[in-house]
């Protein structure tokens, strides 16, 4: 693998050239000129629209012909497809090719990557930048989206120096701060920080959008109601996907999430003012002093 | 009550001049130069500024003293001490005088008016302006705050005819949209519209909060956690009053809301993804399609 490239790929092959696929070529090419980047997406105007904006070199109409001969491929779709697409490219692989992927969510792709890639599995480095934007697709990607912001790598047991250390550094070149951490410490805080308030701002709009009159609800709901149900306007068939495969923790959380309800229930029927203001309270001075890492 | 004013008061007290209070005070010299405007406020520094930016003609240091002489009363106090205020300038009020309030929740309000203001309660109009900002007090306080806002008046059977049209004349002259409805919808529609999403807010909030590793779990935490729990830096003291007084429709909708959950939970456990796909889309398309009344 040495051999061929210490820091950058040669040939670049992403698949799926949506917004975060889209945006790491962009990337990427900044830092390496020489790149060659071949791109495939199921969405064939997203790929068309890819090469007339001259985000990938060239495109292709299959997975498998995208990663022949790349020496790193890039796989950003939706967690749910990610397992179909490694049982297409595995085969094509190029045996010191360097796989890795941009998943909100960690265990499930690790699972199918260790079973999907045989000995390709090594050479796999599990990534999830932090970044993302109210538009997807290609045409919202940006070279600089990933400026300043973390990813996390999330590298396991089986996972050689050497991809990890590229990986690293390509993110690097793309202007992130990467941070390291576990398969299961990824997914249990954004289990927590990310993917809990999706479901429970859905619930929120869907407890509204399932009375019979709806509309005088929504009528009356102002700022407040705006800002929290602003992440309910994201793909359902993405936040399916990112649901069921970081399942186990969301279980564990949401189940948690009601006992605090549960806990607020009690303090209103008790009418205990003193201890729901202190509840309260925590959580103001938190979200205070909290200040988003840009 | 005729005989004293047609549309504007001639002497308005104003008790709580914050944000609400001082911009209704602000708003109404707009369309009444000759008004005279008392003010009152339990902090003595935010009176004084009022009085300093010319938001209140004259100040006074008890709210009876306020209301002697007015011929409109303006409580503008979070709704915790509203039957305070009621108690202490009752027995000052003006026989004439109209009352009226701000308060995000109504029930309540009207309840303690009942009980409080005797004969008076018939010129009560319970009144709550849709209008808010990231900021409170009376420096915050702008003359255009309800201008193109809905005011949902909530007159009770014994609200007398004149003192309610006056109140919608004289929130319409403050550019507002005046709605009318009975006071268990009002709290019915912002137990869901406002109070609930801020409960639960708080309730992420203060979940991760109480961590033992918070710390991580913050720094991790993206625009959408921000969005999520902007209002989670609300005030305690005001939510844990607006929690009280409209606890019933709230714990109906915690209930109500902690089933929603359970749903998704099932959903989860079965990976049913058809189901929860559809859940989410009946939400994002709600979502998408509501567009905040100004």
């Amino acid at each position: 693998m040495a051999e061929l490239f210490q820091k950058h790929p040669r040939r670049l092959a992403v698949i799926g050239v949506g917004l975060i696929g889209g945006s790491f070529a962009l990337a990427l090419r900044e830092a390496a000129r020489e790149v060659h980047i071949v791109g495939y997406d199921r969405d064939e105007i997203n790929l068309a629209a890819a090469r007339h904006m001259g985000v990938v070199n060239s495109t292709v109409h299959d997975a498998a012909a995208a990663v022949r001969d790349a020496d790193m491929v890039m796989i950003a779709v939706p967690v749910g497809q990610f397992e179909g697409v490694l049982q297409e490219i595995a085969p094509a692989l190029n045996p010191s090719a360097i796989i890795t992927d941009v998943g909100s969510t960690k265990g499930s792709v690790v699972r199918a990557a260790q079973t999907m890639l045989g000995s390709a599995f090594e050479r796999f480095v599990p990534g999830h930048p932090i970044a993302g934007a109210e538009h997807s697709g290609v045409r919202a990607a940006r070279a600089d989206l990933f400026r300043d912001r973390s990813v996390v790598l999330t590298p396991v047991e089986g996972t050689h120096e050497l991809p990890r250390d590229i990986m690293r550094k390509c993110w690097e070149a793309c202007g992130a701060r990467v941070e390291e951490m576990t398969v299961t410490r990824h997914d249990a805080i954004f289990g927590v920080v990310s993917h809990l308030p999706h479901l429970l701002s859905f619930a929120l709009v869907y407890d509204i959008a399932t009375r019979v009159d709806a509309d005088t609800f929504f009528r009356f709901a102002a700022s407040g109601f705006r800002d929290f149900t602003r992440i309910a306007g994201s793909s359902p068939e993405m936040w399916r996907d990112i649901g069921l495969a970081n399942r186990d923790v969301l279980l564990l959380e949401i189940t948690r999430y009601r006992e605090h309800l549960e806990r607020l229930s009690q303090l209103l029927t008790q009418q205990d003012g003193a201890a729901l203001e202190a509840f309260f309270r925590v959580a103001r001075e938190a979200r205070r002093s909290w200040t988003e890492t840009p």
